[in-house]
């Protein structure tokens, strides 16, 4: 029966980072691997008072259908706090509520792109982007990220060339690399787009995760007419109650909800009340600044222990935020050599190829801080400096 | 930027029924036109027991990322339901768990249709499916419906000629008609796919919702490697909790892990939890007794309200379960303009053709019992009778 499949399921690979994850996961691995935040920080009981208050309050509501949009007071703080913390001037009307910010790039990829569409994506760029979208079939145009962003001369070729209708951009701690734009580059890349037919998505979901240095200028700010910014709860509340939402213009707005509608009505209402019940309650900036306090301290154990274990050929990106690292091996060195010899020594990470379109292997690998206290970060080091000293002799 | 819009979105419709919905919740209405279930009969205070008892005893865990596939303990649940209600023989490992049935359909397009290719669909036929295959451009294929299930001798011609890859039914208590699948015409139809490269989506978000009759035999009985059959918590615990589930041979259902990976990663992990949760320490037979007690009540008083209020050349659907009555009117009286009449009149309903994929009008209609007390469900019977009487003078 396998000939039923469409052409578009028949491209897709099967994911490389879950077979990844599922070695990881292995008793003894200290895995760097996975993207999680660090579940001791998770607002339990606080959330169980919200639950409790929500179903005792408006339980019949909370459990029944409702508005494909969202929540309107969930709709209505999340503009809010783009008010506040960054001066976006943005009306509820034009957020859509999403299960996890992943659907936001489903929906989008559903209402814009055709086969053979451009898309120009980072690289390297965001795995589950490039998993969403291209079950859309596009053409994807890859251009080069350096410490400060993408690279412009490669953009303006790609716009010039491939025609695209999507830039994608995680324009804050990057996953897989940590870096984040500089104000320059965002202006830069803002002009390029400017008065093109092209859309940016401003993928957001490290935005709040910052240890230092100040809030850069949002591309909403600077093409606010040509942005789809993209927001989530799961790296501030919880991820297992996927809310995320994307923030566009009402012309396309009124599409993505069409699609929302047939993808699955509407996202989960019961914990959309109880996250802005959550949010009502108690102070989302304390708690922020816990788990910042918690990550960065976690970053820079796992900076200490990279001076101290791998060898100086080894280049490191310097995050100000976000929850991983990204280095690049010296160029003879495969990291996929060196995941199976660090896989030997008991510790994982993810071997960089996935977040290019075209590679099969590299030099580069992602390692995550967020999820393991500071003494198994020294411990995990150290095992994968001897597993790339063995492979490097 | 309009233009910027993909080839599928730009040909889907607004829903009709949004807008009807809308119209409906003025005050002053009562509206029959929606599928809510009766939200008094929500198990409000059981999920505030099982939501305090998960954070208290695995919080962290469930609110952490999770499987793509779904909750271990809710697939084993499922599968073992299977086998104490209908003695389905179905692996924990065959199903997934979705946001909600309708997100089961947008799976199934997208990991099978390509454009043009065949889907049958009742006639009338459930609009959620209507919408959420549309967006992958089939070719429609409607076979009618009479009260014994789809027309074999359409359904024959279709196959012979359509060459269709689906085909998709609800054969217990129907949306929008009612109706269910006699014994003797789901052989008949399985007789008709067996052998054939054609798959039966087999939606059942109803069938526990029984007032009478005995539990028929499923189509994954009688052809399980051509059945994806589709089931949801929504109408027996609550639906804002947005969880359904799939069940499809191996072979599929590794691609429609992909795909759901990509459309949004995973179905939110605290409700999955929390709905096991309570299906384990609750009895959920007596609450699904307590549910279809109510209902119907519901639907005789809606069957009595008609009989006594319309005039006798209306036709009733007569339904041993589920949500809704189907009435056709006299050929020559178009719902439409009854829509009209009734909301001057203070009463709503759905009129029957978005149900079609190729009428504009009909003289049928869809009628919801499940989320009025007898008393309303009376009152706004009656103001359909005046305002039919008053288009028909």
């Amino acid at each position: 029966m396998e000939q039923l499949l469409s052409q578009r399921i028949s491209n897709a690979r099967p994911s490389f980072i879950r077979e990844v994850l599922k070695v990881a996961d292995n008793p003894g691995i200290i895995s760097f691997a996975g993207g999680l935040p660090n579940p001791t920080l998770f607002p339990v009981a606080a959330l169980k008072q919200a639950s409790a208050a929500i179903l005792d309050e408006e339980g019949e509501a909370a459990l029944q259908y409702t508005a494909t949009e969202g929540h309107g007071g969930l709709r209505r703080w999340i503009a809010e706090r783009y008010r506040a913390t960054q001066n976006l001037d943005i009306d509820p009307g034009q957020i859509l509520i999403t299960n996890g910010s992943q659907q936001a790039l489903d929906l989008i990829g559903k209402v814009l792109l055709d086969a053979g569409d451009g898309v120009v994506i980072e690289q390297p760029g965001y795995l589950g982007a490039i998993q969403a979208l291209t079950l859309y079939q596009p053409q994807f145009l890859p251009v080069a990220l350096d410490d400060d962003g993408i690279d412009c001369e490669g953009l303006r070729h790609a716009l010039d060339n491939g025609r695209p209708k999507l830039l994608y951009t995680v324009p804050n701690f990057q996953n897989p690399s940590g870096i984040s734009y500089s104000e320059r580059r965002r202006r830069e890349v803002a002009a390029l787009l400017a008065g093109r037919k092209v859309l940016l998505i401003e993928d957001n979901p490290y935005g709040e995760l910052r240890f230092g240095g100040a809030v850069p200028t949002s591309f909403h700010a600077l093409l606010p007419q040509q942005t789809l910014l993209l927001g989530s709860f799961s790296k501030i509340v919880a991820p297992s109650l996927r809310l995320g939402w994307i923030v566009a213009p009402h012309w396309l707005l009124q599409k993505l909800i069409i699609a929302k509608q047939a993808a699955d009505l509407h996202t989960n209402g019961f914990s959309q009340r109880l996250l802005h019940r959550y949010l009502r309650d108690n102070d989302i900036d304390r708690h922020i600044a816990a788990i910042t306090e918690v990550y960065g301290r976690q970053k820079a154990a796992m900076e200490q222990a990279i001076a101290h274990y791998l060898p100086a050929g080894v280049r490191i990106t310097a995050p100000q935020g976000g929850m991983f690292l990204w280095a690049e091996l010296p160029p003879q060195v495969s990291a996929l050599r060196l995941f199976e010899a660090a896989l030997e020594n008991g510790v994982a990470f993810v071997p960089g190829h996935p977040f290019y379109v075209d590679r099969d292997d590299s030099n580069t690998l992602r390692l995550n801080y967020t999820n393991a206290d500071t003494a198994t970060i020294d411990d995990g080091i150290r095992r994968l400096g001897a597993a790339l000293k063995t492979l490097m002799s």
